[in-house]
């Protein structure tokens, strides 16, 4: 490893993430949505054991941001919360996949 | 893409992710001193385009959970503040990396 990194160096692969994909529970949830067409919340809790409320919350800020929709129905009798990913949201996705696979290369050659 | 995810997948690779070192600035102190044997305080706020009170604070979290060093000292006459990964701060950068992988290769593969 260099004593000390060049300092003109270009901007940093973990400058271009957003925080609203970056955070990791959300990230988690982008990923789940990605996978599938639409997503039950009560599995999306599940498949990243999230409270409801927290699931809620980073749901909220996605919704807020345009990259997934919340929609309430019925499955039969029983009342469903189904979460997708939207065009914007599939796009912030694999922006971010794209920055995290830049960093990779830059570790996995020793920066 | 499925209807639905399965119920009994596997747990996430996201909720593997530490805060710790996940989080958008840390992880990118932790890939930049991964990348050097000391990194000089100043230079890591420009690499990363922080301020210097946010750099300070995440290097007091990392700090605090062992993972980077922060000494100050001088460099001829100038005062200087010198930041290094620690062997646990190495190991928990390199788990970062590899869940970020398996995060990825589930992508690639269409989850």
């Amino acid at each position: 490893m260099s004593d000390t990194p060049t300092p003109d160096a270009p901007a940093h692969p973990t400058q271009a993430l957003d925080d609203t994909v970056h955070q990791r529970a959300r990230l988690g949830i982008l990923a789940v949505l990605h996978e599938s067409a639409k997503v039950e919340f009560t599995f999306l809790r599940q498949a990243l054991d999230l409270t409801a409320g927290n699931l809620s919350r980073h749901l909220q800020v996605l919704e807020e941001a345009g990259l997934v929709t919340v929609d309430k129905g019925y499955e039969g009798r029983r009342a469903r919360t189904w979460v997708r990913i939207t065009k914007p949201g599939c796009t912030a996705f694999l922006a971010e996949i794209a920055h995290l696979k830049e960093l990779i290369r830059r570790v996995d050659e020793g920066g």
